[in-house]
């Protein structure tokens, strides 16, 4: 049995790169920003007029002028004019090209037009006002978007500004989830006394969906040559296994001993944790610090490899061990840095077993404070307790009381 | 000219029940429910096997019997085996039923098997353990999740588990994205020197994907027949008109003009803001208070209602707008609660116009504090800036310095 700390770096140490994909930008919301975006013209890419009202050459008004004999619209979307008398005005638009010869505009709000004159209301008014610079945002070149980005609103925005509509995304893990255990039925039959429903291939699916991957099902009988034979082809075909159950020391936990037969190499059996002890890891290529250059990524073989997530069947084990070690190994390996977060515990907790204790906890924010409240259930099989917490606070093994007020880090699942 | 907090309430007086779908379980994920979930049986349904090892009749282990023959095996999934002889045992997996005339599981780790002989190697051994009583976490009937619950991955685990392969949810609004201005061009086009890019329709299409609602999106000329036509359509095909620009004072912002023609009811036009001051709002139906009932949702009559949110047409003044008063629309015509966030400023700032102050921040939570730093962009044009940002933090009217580590609400777009 190896610490939580351990058995998440061994996880991290088979992180993949599965490559880039080009997709239109406005599918790419929650991808990984594969490229690196620029500005591909100025920002605002002429000097802009930002409100509504006239434009006059600024000298004019110095000198005292202030009746302004209009020449014309400058309207958004129209070419620049120009105006021709330095002591006329042109109208212009919010958005639209600061009209040639002119350099201060005055809003509406302050004018009056009568006559095709308009005459300035105020006494103060400053040379360039009411423009939007070219270029006082960005120039033409500047880095808008690193690479790696998570995409979201602000970036689709951005991505249309500057003409991306298509975007390299890092391309999503092929992945296959498979429940086992014979007591299981579908969600739509009903169960006999001694059985219950499938449901943790559905809270995985539900996981990997805000990842915005897209993830296939299976279930397989607890019977050994059908989970070779089915296994043997799923990891022919995808990246990731995710499996739910049959790890434990049951007679019918076949999963370790197939893996074994299949030349999937096993990097760790149990963590220090409760819920999820029994988490099976392992890949079918191995992962070992190499003596030539140290790269722990080093791969013996260039085959393809596949990933084995064997999470114990308890549904709270299921989910725990999912957002604790997938969900940190598809972050490395698209590339995204996530912030650890972290919440002030609400009341004490008393924990004996010398294990790392992922509890449930209820957060919410109370002046700028995180703070989290223990949901309290009946153990692992307990999923109802779920819905009334949002999180796991990550409580470190080694340790029996944990005081109120004191912080430690949290695992969101909403 | 209205404050944000009178603004936001007439936008809340707006809100609609747009009813109820029954979609598949699995599609729900981050929809709104919309029934009460019950537990279909006592939870766990029957006395579970909660280790892999042997069940006995504990009296015997008491009258200090430490050998036990092996009757047979109960797996998970068979039906319910009774041991035959109560000085012997069965063995017993993980998630099967207790076996009748048993009420003691042994764990393989405490015990040694030779022979079809089962040997306890422990000293204490505690009538009862192991097994996960039946009704322990949750009885028949009980509830389970309540209604207008947003759905994530804990909630399609116990949908899953009570065999709800169908769920209520509720209907969302059909919503028609509208963008105005002919400064702007294709996403795929090069635009011309006093030409920009299309990029608040997709801004607010990704905002409203984070609600799972899709919408349509349209672009329309600066031309005010067009506009009145096109808009006439949409008024009687959508619940909301989502727009973009020209609702200012410029000579071709003619969407106020064209909504009153339509009869379009002002609730207001102008919110005491930065940015996104000249927000315009209405309805097609009058949403009064009431002289019989006070009730401020009374319909005037029972015709179709179309609210349209007409907002400033600059990139942040879009975005600000859609999460302060759309979202809160949202929420609220679906019956979600969510709770305000609130964030502590890192560093002081000063903000002289009598207005609230929308200003962008990095999040980031350190010892449980959730801390905004606010990212200084070029106003309400920058969108560039907005990438640096992951929320706006809402800085009152009436006040022109906010202290650093003063707490005040903030609105996550991530």
């Amino acid at each position: 049995m190896i610490s939580v700390a351990h058995a998440l770096q061994a996880v991290l140490n088979t992180t993949q790169d599965f490559g880039v994909e080009q997709i239109p930008f406005i599918k790419s919301i929650g991808r990984i920003l594969k490229e690196t975006i620029y500005a591909d013209r100025d920002f605002p890419p002429f000097n802009r007029v930002s409100m509504d009202g006239i434009s006059i050459n600024y000298t004019a008004f110095k000198n005292g002028q202030r009746s302004f004999k209009i020449e014309g619209v400058q309207a958004a979307g129209s070419a620049q004019l120009a105006l021709q008398d330095s002591k006329n005005c042109l109208e212009v638009m919010t958005g639209s090209v600061l009209p040639d010869n002119t350099n201060t505009v005055i809003r509406y709000e302050d004018i009056s037009l009568k006559n095709g004159i308009a005459i300035i209301q105020i006494d103060t008014v400053h040379k360039g006002q009411n423009i939007h610079e070219k270029g006082k945002d960005r120039k033409v070149g500047d880095l808008l978007i690193t690479q790696n980005t998570k995409i979201a609103a602000a970036e689709i925005g951005v991505l249309a500004t500057v003409g991306k509509s298509f975007v390299n995304v890092a391309k999503q893990p092929k992945i296959m989830i498979v429940s086992t255990g014979d007591e299981l039925v579908g969600v739509e039959e009903i169960p006999l006394d001694y059985q219950i429903r499938r449901s943790n291939v559905f809270t995985l699916v539900s996981l990997l969906e805000r990842l915005e991957i897209s993830s296939d099902t299976a279930h397989i009988t607890d019977d050994k040559p059908i989970l070779k034979s089915k296994i043997k082809t799923y990891l022919q075909e995808y990246d990731v296994l995710l499996f739910s159950g049959a790890v434990s020391k049951g007679k019918f936990d076949f999963l370790p001993e197939v893996f074994e037969e299949l030349s999937v190499k096993k990097l760790f059996h149990k963590a220090a944790q409760r819920p999820g002890k029994p988490f099976w890891f392992g890949s079918t290529t191995s992962f070992v610090v190499s003596p030539q250059n140290g790269d722990q990524n080093e791969k013996e073989n260039k085959n393809k490899n596949t990933i084995v997530f064997g999470f114990p069947g308890n549904p709270i084990s299921t989910f725990v061990n999912c957002l604790a070690y997938f969900y940190p190994w598809y972050y490395k390996s698209v590339g995204l840095e996530v912030e650890q977060e972290t919440a002030i515990l609400s009341s004490e907790v008393t924990f004996k077993p010398n294990l790392t204790y992922f509890l449930q906890v209820k957060l919410s924010v109370r002046f700028g404070h995180l703070v989290a409240t223990p949901v309290l259930g009946n153990g692992s099989g307990d999923l109802a307790s779920m819905i009334h917490a949002d999180a796991f606070i990550q409580l470190p093994q080694g340790q029996t009381v944990f005081e109120k007020g004191t912080v430690f880090p949290v695992i969101r699942y909403r």
